[in-house]
């Protein structure tokens, strides 16, 4: 007889961990113990299921517990918690959930898979029976069941991350009168402010009401009646509310080990998923894990990196050797018509870590523009000041942003500079790309910044500058594209007569230079600089990007 | 004044020289020659236009000639041809198509950027009437204004390459019946055979004939019908020939000049894009640039690498140092329902190039299964055997082609290893991928083998080996799949009963496991090996993959 694996938690990281463990030792005996009648389901498939979209329950199950046994060979006990671990005797306690019997059982190697629980933010109300959390499939089966008996009009969702934003997407769809409520000044927290700023356009657009920089003060209820009030006194009435205000580790078991818990807030583990006791193991949300920018400890509660690191527990819980490199944090979401990514490091998250850094903006359609259905993104580039290695880049747009956003990670784990973007052989045919591709723009763009080639000026900076100095401000769009809005103060100098009209404009005093997106800009920068002009910049990112820092963004 | 900046050729290349020359410096003088009425047009989009998907002719033209001149002050000068080159004298001779004229014009730096012609096989009738070719917007007009005025109804394609496929779905989209000869055995001969079984499947349920392995002997034509006769004795009758057997460089000019032509048969050009006279830069199809794998000479004639050489030696021409990385030969085509991409080496050619390799292929959903829409993908990695360095990639599928193949040329260009391929952070909601995105899947199982963890064989290996010994041949898969067809002298024994079956096989014996994609073959491999199986291999990509080698794959 082989080792003898239990894993603790059924879901992406257990389940995932005990058919690697199997895979990696066939005489291996190996027990996955879940609390909930459920194992291996589609977390991350829930509000679709809300929506409609997945249309029937069964298919949020991916694995059964029938299949882990006869292919597997895996022992699977749903609605058994595991309530202790003896680290000494190497065992731990069970309670069998159906029953109430407990017992002991012994391991050899342990993992450790809880995952995470709904935040439950001090807010009254919030456990009220019209309130709702979506993470779990019991969640999912409460609210559906909420949502056919009752047939409720009018939804809040308090949260603006993933969930909250996906839940509200699919409450759309499904015909409710929507508010989405977000503490921060903007949706989707890890995001800078300005790239989110169509997210909540276009919810907007689509019939929700987004309340921004809202706290929640109190979730009232009287009888089939709700309202979510704000603590800046406001009050949303509704028929029921779904709180998404975000995820907490389950950490009790390893606390209750005495395992080693870091400054992140996770279970510290090595790159072999490792925690402080070499026989105990652990993968997914409850793990603190390598950020590969920062090379600082992080927790990424999220599905591709808890799958991975339940392979690689799984394998050296069962005597393999194996190593996680780390994450860059890497997300999309689908919000409606619109998709936000991220990986790596925010401008916020790069400030924070006192990188000195400076960012690019580029708007690049998805594939040729000559070919039908050419939607817009916005590509955001943190990029570090000294090396031009990119730190993190963020996209929002119409379709292609999740193409761009796996090309930049990938580029950002190999540890490229924006030089490298630009020289990326990436496929181009008409319905796919343009021959020089967003993330080459991304890079062309950013790698001239780099170069000291043309000096960005970010929006942000501009209106500080602007209230601070005199400054010779030239809009070199057409005077048609001026009639959807301009910067205050700015002088109109189309493109094609900034040659000839240049004289009008004095080359010594600080100038400033935009268009519509900063192409034009950077042209009549070079135009501008070669003709003398010493202390010039152009806008980063042009009026669209102006836009989105006020939020107005036009993306799609 | 600054430097004289001379142009030859004014589409991609050309085009996106001038105006990079034009960004780097405001007082040069910059003139482009063009031999045809057009500049800057959208030579990838001609198929499309043919085919009506891109219904206006004037979306072809990027950029106008008078925009190159109001926005970028460049002299354009349409229908004049380059005749000659004058190096000792820096000076060019053009000629005046309209009038006739001929006169020299000096230059400080000259770009060459004369592009491609379409290859001309010494075939009897390929001159004919009814035959077209596809590569500038004259042979559009021309073919535009047959297919208007004729009405024909039946067309044949010679060539299975881009052109050639992408004419080939044009043709259909517009109802035409369309027959398509490839002289190789396979179509896109780029990819290795079995990755484009699918497009011949694919073009032939689309209603499109097929010959594959056949050449043409002739074009006859007779009045309005014309027929195409095949060396192996059959004709295919129609109204119309489309001949895309490819494309050659336009290297008269470089040649009079006496610039050097490398044995890859292009323009030598260092990465700075300056051939062997150094005020002479060249760009786009004629020159020969590095392979980012091999490191030597090829010449690259798409539409990515063009432009971004054309930036490069721009920029150099007006004073600038900027540096050309190479290719990966990176492409994609949309076939119908289908896409095709490579990047890197296929197989023939890492074998060709004498490099110690494994392949590996894998078959993944390009979302999340459980969200509806999920398509089928293939992905074929070829890995140095040595160091696990991704060498190249093939991909076929039905949608997230493009988006895997431009991570893995990400990859490639980084110089990854698979194991690197295992651990990339790529973006995850059910929408866009799966936990386990296709290109980490591809890592997992080509890691695997690197590793040691499994011993794959090849189709085309497993048929030879089938030829010469008696093998343990496993079918692993179920009993309704294997309906669908088998591999001759396999054993069912679906593998969650492979524990109890195993017993009656011969653990001494030479054994090879196979399932429908690989990674059921992969667990039987593992249950059979940890119990005593000591010569055991399992069949790499399932029976999808030895369907694909015997031209029979199901991707989509």
């Amino acid at each position: 007889m082989g080792k003898r694996i239990l894993v603790v938690g059924g879901v992406a990281g257990g389940a995932g961990a005990a058919v690697k463990a199997r895979r990696t030792s066939e005489d291996a005996e190996i027990v996955v113990f879940e609390r909930t009648p459920y194992v291996s389901w589609a977390n991350c498939g829930l509000p679709y299921y809300i929506g409609g979209v997945i249309p029937r329950r069964e298919e949020l199950f991916v694995v059964s517990p029938r299949r882990l046994a006869s292919r597997f060979n895996i022992d699977v006990r749903t609605r058994h918690e595991v309530t202790a671990i003896d680290r000494a005797r190497k065992a731990i306690s069970v309670r069998d959930l159906e029953t109430g019997d407990a017992q002991e059982e012994r391991y050899d190697a342990l993992v450790l898979a809880t995952g995470s629980k709904p935040a439950h933010p001090p807010i009254p109300g919030l456990d009220g029976p019209a309130v709702f959390t979506l993470v779990s499939v019991e969640d999912a089966d409460r609210l559906q069941a909420f949502l056919e008996e009752r047939k409720p009009g009018r939804a809040v969702v308090i949260g603006g991350g993933f969930i909250g934003l996906e839940t509200a997407e699919a409450l759309l769809e499904r015909g409710f009168s929507v508010a989405l409520v977000e503490m921060m000044d903007h949706l989707l927290p890890p995001v800078d402010r300005e790239m989110a700023e169509p997210l909540a356009m276009h919810l907007r657009e689509k019939g929700a009401r987004v309340l921004l920089g809202e706290k929640v003060a109190e979730v009232a209820q009287n009888g089939n009646k709700a309202a979510v009030r704000l603590a800046s006194g406001d009050a949303v009435e509704c028929d029921f509310v779904v709180s998404a205000v975000g995820v907490a580790p389950r950490l009790n078991l390893a606390r209750q080990a005495g395992l080693t818990i870091g400054q992140a807030g996770g279970v510290v583990v090595n790159d072999r998923m490792q925690t402080s006791d070499p026989d105990i193991y652990a993968a997914g949300d409850i793990c603190q894990i390598r950020h590969l920018v920062t090379g600082k400890p992080v927790r990424v509660p999220l599905a591709g990196p808890a799958n991975k690191q339940a392979r690689v527990a799984g394998a050296n819980a069962a005597g393999g050797d194996m190593r996680y490199a780390g994450s860059l944090g890497t997300m999309v979401v689908k919000v409606c018509d619109l998709t936000i990514a991220k990986a790596g490091l925010s401008e916020r998250e790069a400030r924070d870590e006192g990188i000195p850094h400076y960012v690019s903006y580029t708007h690049s359609q998805h594939h040729a523009g000559y070919y039908p259905g050419a939607r817009m993104m916005a590509i955001k580039l943190v990029v570090d000041r000294f090396t031009g290695r990119v730190l993190g880049a963020q996209i929002v747009g119409g379709a292609g942003v999740d193409k761009r956003i796996d090309v930049i990670a990938t580029a950002i784990h190999a540890r490229m500079t924006v030089e490298d973007l630009e020289d990326l052989d990436l496929s181009y045919a008409p319905p796919y790309s343009s021959a020089k591709d967003p993330a080459n723009i991304a890079g062309f763009v950013a790698a001239n910044i780099h170069r000291g080639e043309v000096d960005a000026i970010e929006p942000d900076e501009l209106e500080a500058l602007l209230e601070r100095e005199d400054v010779q401000l030239v809009d070199v769009r057409t005077p048609a594209e001026r009639k959807a809005g301009e910067i205050p103060g700015a002088r109109l100098m189309p493109l094609d007569q900034l040659r000839e009209l240049a004289g009008e404009l004095d080359p010594h005093k600080r100038t400033v230079v935009y268009c519509a997106v900063g192409y034009r800009s950077y042209l009549a920068y070079k135009i501008l600089k070669q003709r003398g002009f010493d202390d010039m910049s152009h806008l980063a990112g042009g009026f669209d990007a102006w836009k989105m820092f006020h939020g107005k963004p036009q993306i799609i």
